[in-house]
């Protein structure tokens, strides 16, 4: 199986991008791709010179996504995703900028038939149960067919993927009871009844690390605001207790704690996140990604690599 | 000054109530009115029967509101919203359906001139920083022009009851940069920072927690995921330190530190919410209220009173 790399995007790039990479080649026994700067990559030791392709371009943070696309035809994003649409390689893996990505991978890879936008969700295991949350950004003003199509994305992933049986859907509203939200969820309400297999119905942002449900469905803004309000409150009680134990004999005690208690709730641990709805997998590294991570990363894009030939094809 | 008390409402009325209202004349010096059955309210030691009205029917929880307010003539919230608008009263206040006290306030009170919909704030002091976050669950589906209406009314709250100097407005968005965000919020950040006082721009859900922003501005979707996601978020955190307390010789401490950490973020501590943008004040006290609680309801409501006589009239 070869792994395109981004090598010009995260944090820590290429160094990070680089030993990840060797990482999966040793303990996954994936073929990586290295994309990137040709001089900068062959002095690492490991890399085959065969095995890099140049990108003279870089695409940075605070490019316009849709923009650098077009004119950074020579970027790690480009040439990497240009190479999984040909077939060169079977997945491809970037910690750069999620918006690029993204509108890379609607406009090289393109989408798979019926998809209308691509998604992108964060994947947690809270008690031992796999969920996954989407959409959480790509999309701001997504109709109910949209989300209709995100619940089908998600519970695809989490089949193929990550061996969930038969996995539900909720969608994320105000109230549990039908007929609750705006017009948007209200019409997806209707579409998800009737078109959806293990529909759960609403469900309340307060439930949704308590209750059981594996693939949680809002647009990108009330997905993002949902996730960013979890890590927000993570945050504010991790400083609360940081703070406390400074004061305190215990100190050491109550930061060991505040970890274990938050760990279940940190979804970087998760590597990354895959691009939901493109003909071919692309996966999403944290931007401040070392080389476990975008080992962690590679793994999941393995699985979502073999879950794509095993899929029945029967959901969108 | 008169206040009216639906004694029907709330999961301890009439009991929780009544208290409440004769501890409020004690400490404040308010004359409570008491909105039940009178059979039942005359029995109190401490409450005047002249101040009695008698309900005949009560709105539960379950009925719709809209319904519920006009079938139900004779309920607590019928006849003291009626009081009110008729100026027998000065303010009122209700541990019952906030739907019904909403619709209520719209069809019985009326909104202020210029205010298209009333808004549901929450309040929370965060470090000592006075916080108003609005909408959350009033309005699902607010246009760019509630959105500015509704950060001029919590503005205007926070300065004439909480006596917040030049309070500052953000935008609750996906990212901090203009032009971020969904079509709704696109509209409202131009409008916004046309002609709003004190706009510090889009704020993410993250940063909620952390920023120095007095107002905090949603539609009541938004708004309702965000609120509901940190109360979702505190709750799993506790569940997990009381968890692990119990396997634990320090349990107690745990238990102790988890409510030290946590009552920052206890919204319910606060006694309630007003509902803003109506012609007089009214307040919705948790429904879980007992007399304290009620007591600081009446507490803010005294406040709200007082602002709204204190008022320039300047904003919406």
């Amino acid at each position: 199986m070869k792994i395109a790399f981004d090598c010009q995007g995260g944090d820590h790039a290429p160094q990070a991008i680089v030993e990840g990479a060797l990482k999966a080649k040793d303990v996954l026994g994936i073929e990586p791709v290295f994309f990137g700067d040709k001089t900068l990559l062959s002095s690492f030791e490991g890399v085959d010179e065969d095995h890099i392709v140049h990108c003279a371009s870089a695409i940075e943070q605070e490019d316009s996504p849709a923009l650098a696309i077009r004119k950074k035809k020579d970027s790690a994003v480009v040439q990497g995703l240009a190479a999984l649409k040909e077939g060169l390689v079977d997945g491809m893996i970037s910690a750069g900028s999620t918006g690029a990505l993204l509108a890379g991978g609607m406009f090289i890879v393109k989408r798979k038939e019926g998809v209308e936008r691509a998604a992108l969700p964060v994947y947690l295991e809270i008690s031992g149960q796999k969920k996954l949350i989407l959409d959480v950004g790509a999309n701001m003003d997504a109709t109910p067919e949209m989300l209709l199509s995100f619940a089908k994305m998600g519970q695809s992933y989490l089949q193929d993927t990550e061996g969930v049986e038969a996995p539900t859907v909720a969608l994320l509203n105000v109230g549990t009871e039908e007929g609750k939200g705006n017009q948007q969820v209200k019409a997806a309400y209707e579409l998800m009844a009737q078109e959806l297999k293990h529909f759960a119905g609403n469900m309340e942002a307060r439930d949704v690390l308590f209750n059981n449900v594996n693939v949680i469905v809002a647009d990108g803004f009330a997905g993002n605001i949902l996730l960013k309000t979890i890590e927000g409150t993570v945050g504010y009680i991790q400083r609360t207790m940081v703070s406390l134990a400074k004061g305190s004999e215990k100190g050491g005690e109550l930061k060991m704690l505040a970890k274990k208690i938050l760990s279940d709730l940190d979804y970087s641990r998760y590597g990354g996140v895959p691009l939901l709805g493109l003909e071919k997998p692309v996966f999403k590294a944290h931007g401040a990604s070392n080389a476990e991570a975008i080992l962690s990363a590679t793994e999941a894009l393995v699985r979502m690599v073999g879950g794509e030939e095993n899929s029945e094809g029967d959901v969108r």
